[in-house]
């Protein structure tokens, strides 16, 4: 059993929005920076894969928040690897206090892709580093859930701009996570209550496109879907406020 | 004389672009945190201010970057404050590869407001803390300039949304940074020319607002306004591309 690496981090002013708390976007920064940090320290980093022309990519991902910390609040993120089959790795994250109480927990699935075919790996071709990492210890929280329909009531566009886009030119997931909670009416981001985000990337959209983004309104769950130029879903997540 | 305090940075992946260098904003986000974290650890950063309900505005800055640094390339940033008169604080950083060769100089000009009643505030309030750490050594560029009047050949519309805003409901500096990037050809951030950023900050904006941002290239430089719904500028800014 691997009991996985331990990272520290501080809520820093940058990172909090008008309420003095952390905002879900950059404690989801946080999380993949623990991914790309750890991965890089265990050998199979997108540094090392990029010299293969490979790279990971972020399929889904489900987050849990009991609480959005406060500014300047100190907390750790432990994180550790589960055997995803043949094409997904499962990388699991908790998120604790400085009194070691848990206040988050993440699972989020990956592929490895081939950067000249733009398709799928299987993940033996890493196998050895990787699955010396794998870890008996389950997920910390139920799986993504896939979200399958939003009938938007409310839509706006966002054209993609230089600060939207990644070093493959496309858009950045932080970025995705920022357009869903800048169409929620604010005083919902206002309320800080515990909080499950799953998120599904399908596709990549590229600078220079038209993004759609829809929202959804059904009781407790806030359903989002941003569509490309061409009518395509690029991405879809559901908020369920607990 | 105050030889100031140094600070370890990095380049992160979230902080370059597509060119695998880091970002004009990020290594702006670099430097604002640097006086954040240099001011708190002297005893008057904005922790203790709001305290009081004081806090500080950036008013203006300049910065020089002869290269923008490679992802995973350590830097250091020293800052120092020079004595800026009754009303302003002026704050120098010096930013310097691992070889100890400077790469950035910057300096800004910052005012104390009284957040109750939106007024700059005289700096002899918190003279004793602030002027023991005023420096002699002077600013390692040439003062902030101003930009008075901006032409646009291009303007862009933008919405002001929850991503955009700070703890204080006002538009983040970097969000401004970013807008006036994003209205740039994109192979002009590509070329990687070194550069001088001036900016002027004029007025706050806020949630909800929607901003105009205008563009005018003007030989190597380009000049940028940002005006509110009423007309107004919120900031101006010029880059001189080198």
């Amino acid at each position: 059993m691997n009991a996985g690496n331990v990272y520290d981090f501080s809520v820093e002013p940058q990172d909090v929005d008008f309420t003095l708390r952390a905002t879900i976007t950059s404690m989801c920064n946080c999380v993949l920076n623990t991914a790309g940090v750890d991965a890089q320290r265990n050998g199979f980093g997108t540094d090392t894969l990029l010299k293969n022309d490979r790279s990971w990519v972020l399929s889904r991902m489900a987050l849990e928040f009991d609480i959005l910390p406060e500014q300047y609040t100190p907390f750790k993120i432990r994180t550790w690897i589960n055997d995803g089959g043949r094409l997904l790795s499962v990388r699991n994250f908790l998120l604790t206090d400085d009194g070691g109480n848990v206040f988050g927990r993440v699972t989020s699935q990956w592929c490895m892709i081939d950067m000249v075919r733009r398709a799928p790996l299987d993940l033996s071709s890493v196998v050895e580093l990787h699955r010396s990492y794998v870890s008996d210890e389950p997920a910390p929280c139920d799986r993504p859930r896939k979200v399958l329909t939003v009938n938007p009531q409310h839509t706006t566009e966002h054209r993609i701009v230089y600060s939207d886009i990644d070093f493959n030119r496309h858009v950045n997931t932080m970025r995705y996570i920022d357009m869903m909670l800048d169409i929620l009416p604010i005083e919902m981001l206002a309320e800080h209550r515990p909080l499950r985000l799953d998120v599904h990337f399908i596709r990549e959209s590229r600078y220079g496109h038209t993004l759609t983004v829809g929202y959804e309104q059904n009781g407790d769950v806030s359903l989002f879907e941003i569509k490309s130029d061409d009518g395509e879903a690029v991405c879809r997540a559901a908020i369920e406020w607990r």
